[in-house]
């Protein structure tokens, strides 16, 4: 609708945007925090426990919880992504890691919770120092992996402390307006787009249990239990996950335990060809009646309580990945097509919301919130926006410096002239999820920030150019993202890329492009290429598209297998940011090439304005 | 000596060379193989045992080992330096990895040994499939670590099998000629090249330990007794160790376990002052009474015997690293200056070789074992030459591609016209220990063979070149070695660097440069940067130097302390090898000035005929 964002009609169109998935609420409640660990205190007192541990989690190891499982928020005010609190007699402490230490310090009550670092003083050395002898710690296991459940025990056994696992929640029983859990409704992904039937997943699901030498498994990630059984479901904010859980044996019909109301009958007809339809809570019962089976369970993300049940029904818990992790990583055919169709539309989208930002920017007036609304807006025209894929991080200038930030009314800030703006954002389209940033100068920008964001960019480049055998893994990649920041002494503390859902998770394991990234990189597995700079207080740069692994054409005298990356995103990259003369001729030509690229394919599917918008933003440099 | 090596007397020169540290010998025994395992099964038998394990390893878990404890080799005829086998009552198995599956196929009997390979199929595995329920396996819990026997245990008991054991081992008892332990003359490594005290070392191994909250660590590994102490040996072949232990408790004085025959008086004396001296057999009695000490053991060199003597002890047993490997790695003043002075040296025993090598090979008549020897001699000619670091590999041709070739009196070949031929050596001098690899071409290369030289050269450079912040591992710079190979579908399945001790190991933890590489390097280690590709059954190329990790000037807005390498060999690059078109400009300009670098400090140091060639060698490209 070109009209709508016609030159005099700027203002108006501006004022019209709006975030429907969005939200700029700070949730923290810090002011209630001292009564609710009062009460938490006395609970636990009564039960005979002299503390107890609070993870922010839930009983699947979500990424992104329902509100009803935000535990340690209610608790602590700590409205940050990683945590986990300790709450004895006469102290209690806040583990978070180095992105949200700041932000748990200004949310939480200094009085009541020293915040520690996760990473340089853990919860297992506080723990050995803090406990005395015969102090009965307890946690819920339905919370904690077993790995992490045995992490406190062996700190609680060093202390002479004990490990108590709970059977109910004490705070559930002290939170009195606790949102009820999701219901979001379940629908059946269709085959145009998940590409292989439930029925040939679970085929090969079975041929992996067999090498695994596993009777059955435990679907724990409802990542997994989407993917296996081609549905999507509403429970969580911008990822179309069912809170499900599944039991595949090796031989006969899998069971899909799933509340009943998220389904309606012609879904619930269309699973039960497949699954028995249980409800969740039937899962308790049979993980007590596998005796003798060897039953394989999901490291990341099967609850503690999973292996006891296992383990008391004399089955064999047996811990380690679930094979469908990296089944669902490597796309299919049509995946693939959907994330290429997706990325134009995207693409097209994001050409709408950079045109307009480099009109209004300048003028000085636009703020973080509403640069967010007006991306959502776009988005929303393509007529097919599910949802965002995750909060738009939308950072100008120091903002843009912290990693995960995400916009509040209370921390939304004018973008002023001559600052860099960063904008990570995504989409949820049925054929494909989206992820891509980019950074861009509200006006002019200086010689330090276009040195650092050409480093970065040649980081960005060296990963899409990347040409590499099979079985090479993430970690080996992971460096050459990084080079030219550390010839100028810089560096960036995240990993370079991640996995990447189809129409799921923007998060998605086992493959990704980091120091951690052990797993080797598989055709069809997409990624996202991310390297960025950030200057503390100043700035923050971050350059990233989304790559699919495909195979190279392999030169004569090649004796392995090559693989490469093809770029997914399609939206310009600041020309005005770029310091030509830092590139190689090979770097120059790849910018060139992408950008001609862009202009192609989205030129057609864009207004007039965009449009020339557009071929001033991929010129050649 | 020039006139020796003058050209009339180039003949009498060549046979003048010989090898006294090295052996062309193959010591393989396969034709006692099947007398030996009946006995060993009839032993066994007599023990009420179903089964044993026999691996490839000493009580100290070292590399080389010495002849008394070749226990795998005199029982299956097998000489690599890796390898376990299984022997049960009906069937017996040999498990080795990629590098020796064809070796040990050659040396063993295959109607006795199933030939496995280690990591596709693994011993576990075959014990599980193998063992029957109630089967009792033998294991030397002197010859395996903890971890090593505890995976033992776990494929037993999948098996319903039970692993037991032994006091003794059987192989002793049946081994008639079994030559006697070593017994090595133990000398002080003078404060000149140490650059340390004993006495300051173990004030800071005392300070780790309380780091480590341990009271007591048992140093299991004998190249950190050899760094701790201060003391060489004579032990083991091409390293100057002392098969010799000891125990530093957090307070209080060390004791050394060492075999009083291989102290003189003056050393005892000098030993008593930091220790108390004890016999070896001491430990057994020791380790018992440790009673309620956390005694911290190193999990990659401690016998599993350890373990138990302190568990039986009320002791507390720890495993982990041991923090000697970390220190002993990051070199201090003297050290580096040593290895500075040793490499000095030893580019001038090369540099001879070379020049030599250039004259003799057209002639066509040179073997692998004429150059090993020539070698040798030209380093001994340097009068400091302690020993060789360890077996050259000499390999011309196809044996070039043979990554850890050995030259046999068998498998000696002669070195062809235009064919390559790839050197690997090095030395043991007081001052420090040498690592250096050269491919040359003896005629002219194809190609081909310029092509794959000039990109394994291209990531010898790069890790030359590279410039890292601090904590960067290994790992992390591993990929920069092989990017130009991975181009063109090639690569080479071996780590590009490993540490390097100090007049000790020339293979030294923990820091290397490979996909398993996680510690951080740090200023003052000492690695290897060898890059290579192997064309089976055609040739081998690896260019290898050592480096040093240094600081690197900051850069104006650096965030971060940066690190960089200085090469410390000294050697020429063979030119004709090289395609220069391939090459960069930077890369162009380090190898002419690392070529430069060597001719002024080399050329002084050698004949004239020598520097003759040296001053062509280095010429710029």
């Amino acid at each position: 609708m070109p009209a709508l964002r016609g030159a005099g009609l700027a203002l108006e169109c501006f004022r019209m945007f709006e975030a429907r998935f969005q939200t700029f609420d700070d949730s923290s409640e810090r002011s209630q925090s001292a009564a609710r660990v009062a009460a938490l205190r006395a609970e636990i007192k009564r039960r005979g426990l002299d503390g107890m541990v609070v993870p922010r989690a839930d009983r699947q190891q979500n990424e992104y919880l329902p509100a009803s499982e935000e535990r340690l928020a209610w608790l602590t005010g700590f409205t940050g992504s990683a945590g986990t609190a300790v709450v004895l007699a006469d102290r209690a402490a806040l583990f978070t890691d180095g992105r949200y230490t700041v932000q748990a310090g200004a949310q939480v009550d200094g009085a009541i919770f020293a915040v520690m670092h996760l990473v340089e003083s853990p919860p297992d050395q506080w723990l050995e120092q803090n406990l005395t002898g015969g102090t009965r710690l307890g946690y819920d296991p339905w919370l904690h992996t077993s790995d992490s459940a045995e992490r406190l025990r062996q700190a609680c056994a060093a202390a002479g402390a004990e490990l108590v696992a709970l059977t109910d929640n004490p705070i559930d029983a002290l939170w009195r307006d606790r949102p009820a859990p999701p219901a979001g409704r379940v629908v059946l992904h269709g085959i145009k787009f998940a590409g292989e039937s439930a029925a040939d997943k679970l085929a090969r699901i079975r041929a992996e249990l067999k090498k695994l030498r596993a009777d059955m498994l435990i679907v724990s990630d409802p990542q997994n239990v989407a993917w296996t059984f081609n549905i999507r479901g509403a429970d969580i904010a911008h990822t179309p996950l069912a809170l499900a859980f599944a039991a595949i044996p090796r031989e006969g019909k899998p069971a899909l335990y799933v509340d009943g109301g998220k389904l309606d009958n012609a879904t619930r007809h269309a699973l039960e060809d497949i699954a028995d339809v249980r409800a969740p809570g039937a899962l308790t019962r049979d993980a007590a009646g596998f005796r003798d089976k060897t039953v394989r369970l999901d490291q990341a993300s099967a609850a503690d309580t999973l292996t006891h049940l296992i383990k008391d029904g004399g089955g064999k818990p047996a811990r380690g990945a679930d094979p469908i992790t990296l089944m669902k990583a490597v796309k299919n055919r049509a995946e693939i097509a959907g994330s290429r169709a997706a990325h134009k539309r995207d693409g097209a989208a994001l050409a709408h919301f950079l045109a307009w930002f480099a009109r209004e920017a300048p003028k000085g007036k636009l703020t973080e919130i509403d640069a967010v609304e007006a991306l959502e807006s776009f988005r929303r025209e393509t007529g097919k926006l599910k949802d965002i894929s995750f909060p738009t991080i939308a950072g100008s200038g120091p903002n843009g410096a912290i990693v995960h930030y995400r916009v509040t009314r209370a921390s939304n800030r004018r973008i002023r002239k001559n600052e860099l703006f960063l904008v990570d954002s995504g989409a949820q389209y049925e054929d494909g999820t989206t992820d891509v940033t980019r950074t861009v100068a509200a006006g002019k920008p200086t010689a330090e920030m276009r040195d650092r964001f050409t480093r970065v960019l040649k980081g960005h480049i060296a990963i899409a150019t990347a040409v590499f055998p099979e079985n090479t893994s993430g970690a080996q990649l992971d460096p050459l993202a990084r080079t030219a920041l550390w010839r100028a002494g810089l560096d960036f503390d995240h990993g370079t890329g991640h996995g990447v859902g189809s129409y799921l998770s923007v998060h998605e394991g086992p493959a990704r492009i980091s120091k951690l990234g052990t797993v080797a990189l598989r055709r069809g597995m997409i990624l996202s290429n991310e390297p960025g700079y950030y200057k503390t207080g100043a700035y923050g740069i971050r350059t990233e598209n989304l790559v699919l692994v495909i195979a190279e054409p392999e030169p004569v005298g090649a004796e392995k297998p090559l693989n490469a990356f093809e770029t997914l995103t399609l939206a310009p990259i600041d020309r005005a940011l770029i310091d030509v003369k830092m590139l190689t001729e090979k770097e120059r030509k790849w910018l060139n090439s992408y950008h001609a690229r862009v202009a192609a394919i989205i030129a057609p599917l864009v207004d007039a304005k965009t449009r020339a918008w557009l071929k001033a933003a991929t010129k050649k440099l």
